[in-house]
């Protein structure tokens, strides 16, 4: 079974970059399979790239190596960082793009990349990703442990999240997390936390609505219990309370973006 | 020679969904080689899917196993479905996306993909890409027998294709198919047919011309077989009469999308 | 360790160009890994290709195969080669689009694709990266020797290329050679070029300005050595003198795109 390394970047096509990243993975580690999970995560936007990473990490085999670089503060003192979360290692700057990784449990251990005998032959201040992360993430899928990094990290930057709220006996708020490609808003209720508030509705999903932008809308099981056009809430693919329109954009239809609130509340409950 | 499960979605590269196909794809076959054919197939637009697929599909490896998911219907009631044709596998929901290489002739043997044994351990709603249908292609690329998915299918959905019609003795009629990135129009009319209409006038490419929105132009053996900025028709890669400018984009200096008429004609034929 | 074929073209990811090649290298060497470097360089734009590719190629592993396709002449006369230079391998067309690889010295080796045994089983007038540098590449990578392609070329295309000159004892004019995702300005300015320009200043950076669209900025070591939304200059990933906006863009601050001028001079020189 071929070690696998998955790259995760705001890089785009167009340029060099996504590919010198590939040949320094490749120069540390021959035998390693890279995969594209993607490279048009919108230019320096750290949250997006937090969320799609933790988004898709779990469907990877076991041992997997994430490259994960969003990265608008390359070549300033922010620290590197190798970590293992789960069964999988990570590798990317310290700068919030592990936050909903590590919020997931499963004892993390992070460790700051200051081994320079592990980086690659090349080594500028603007392209850490080939020059760092890159080949420090084929040496840790070829085999060696996270340890050799460098030392321990207690404290690693972490993005700051809407937390999800209990605003009134019939109503919590979350908010929009990410919006994508069709138009689907993804919001920071987890299905654990829904559960929670179905529960006080004794488990029965007509017993709650969900709110955004005025719009009230009711919880489905998939898109196609409500009629084209319509919204809805289910629970999506990410195990996050979503907003989505049958054949449709939600983000075009309700005109909402990232951190948009979204209400969660009881059917019949009265509003003040 | 390893096994190759090559990819071809509408879920672009901003957001989660690729990255998580091709780990669900690695978990149920590690050993597999993941290609990306593409995956800004323009969101749900089922038909650019089937087309794109048909387009490529016979330049790879026999044995490839395809996993095409264009599925705006995703959590209804279509199916999702395995499928072999000529000598290479498919897998994919059951809306159409097959139309063009099931009409490619080969006795297709399609199956309904029923054994849930063979799915992915996530589940979901909206996300067949992730939770069945690349787990089964994996499975199917590490070598289990196809009818093992499940029973037998004997009507696939198929969408419906404009006919390459002979309107009188010396035109026919055809339409554009696709447009792709440099703005060439793909036609419905095959090189086959193509063939048949290049025999009323003895095999002689000048014997005929073409017509789209107004403009006739010439059947030509290549781009610079006529002046820059200048259309021309030509056998395209795909095996099908295309729509070209030499040095430009059909599609802008036409002011012609998909569904657009093209007549092919006799060249000294009057036209009522 | 398997063989690398990494591929760079204009074919975007929309169509079945990229899936076809990719499919046409695996039945030519079944071993091969294959890389996508990127398929979003600007339709037509073989400078973007050639910056591209020589921007990256030193970061693969010794003997990667490049299929380098941006290709507005292919079915004309062009050429196809196949080269060595250093100890990398590129197929393409003989457009230029190997221009900064050959200038980047190493005794290249060039030969005219003229052995049709090696091309793949389909043939057409307009997709060469499938018929003729996917298998060529393929068999590169499998081991064939290079000049079993066809006869050595001396005499490939070469783009122009501004050249770097010194103005006045204490000014030096570049241009803009690349402009990235980010914003980032890559000049025509070398490494090597700039050594000889700070060695007129006793290597003493704070010695010398750059300036771009009448804006003066100093040379900085990272991007973070100025203020947020602050323009300087530095030696980019590229090994060339690059123009960047900490936290911005410096292409839409300055308003510069390719071909603008750059200047580097004396810090305390007086300007006429």
């Amino acid at each position: 079974m071929p070690p696998v390394v998955a790259l995760l970047t705001d890089f785009g096509h167009q340029d060099h970059y996504v590919g010198a990243v590939k040949g320094a993975v490749l120069v540390a580690c021959p035998k390693a399979v890279i995969v594209d999970v993607g490279h048009e995560v919108p230019p320096h936007d750290v949250m997006a790239g937090a969320f799609t990473l933790a988004a898709c990490y779990r469907s990877f085999p076991a041992g997997t190596v994430f490259v994960a670089v969003v990265d608008p503060g390359v070549g300033s003192e922010r620290r590197p960082l190798a970590l293992k979360a789960g069964r999988h290692l990570f590798v990317g700057p310290d700068n919030g793009i592990f936050t909903l990784v590590l919020g997931d449990g499963g004892r993390p251990r992070i460790h700051e990349i200051t081994n320079q005998k592990l980086w690659g032959p090349e080594r500028s201040r603007t392209f850490h990703a080939r020059d760092i992360f890159g080949p420090v993430a084929g040496r840790l899928a070829a085999g060696i442990p996270l340890a050799k990094v460098g030392p321990v990290v207690r404290d690693p930057v972490l993005l700051p999240l809407d937390p999800v709220r209990q605003v009134s006996a019939g109503e919590w708020s979350a908010s929009v997390l990410h919006v994508d490609r069709f138009g689907n808003l993804t919001t920071t209720l987890t299905v654990a936390q829904l559960a929670d508030v179905l529960a006080t509705v004794e488990g029965d999903p007509n017993g709650l609505v969900v709110a955004v932008e005025g719009v009230v809308m009711p919880l489905a099981r998939s898109y196609a219990d409500v009629a084209e056009g319509e919204p809805c809430a289910l629970v999506g693919s990410s195990g996050r309370l979503e907003i989505a329109v049958h054949h449709g954009s939600a983000s075009r239809l309700l005109g909402a973006g990232r951190g948009a609130p979204v209400a969660v509340r009881k059917a019949f409950s009265s509003r003040p």
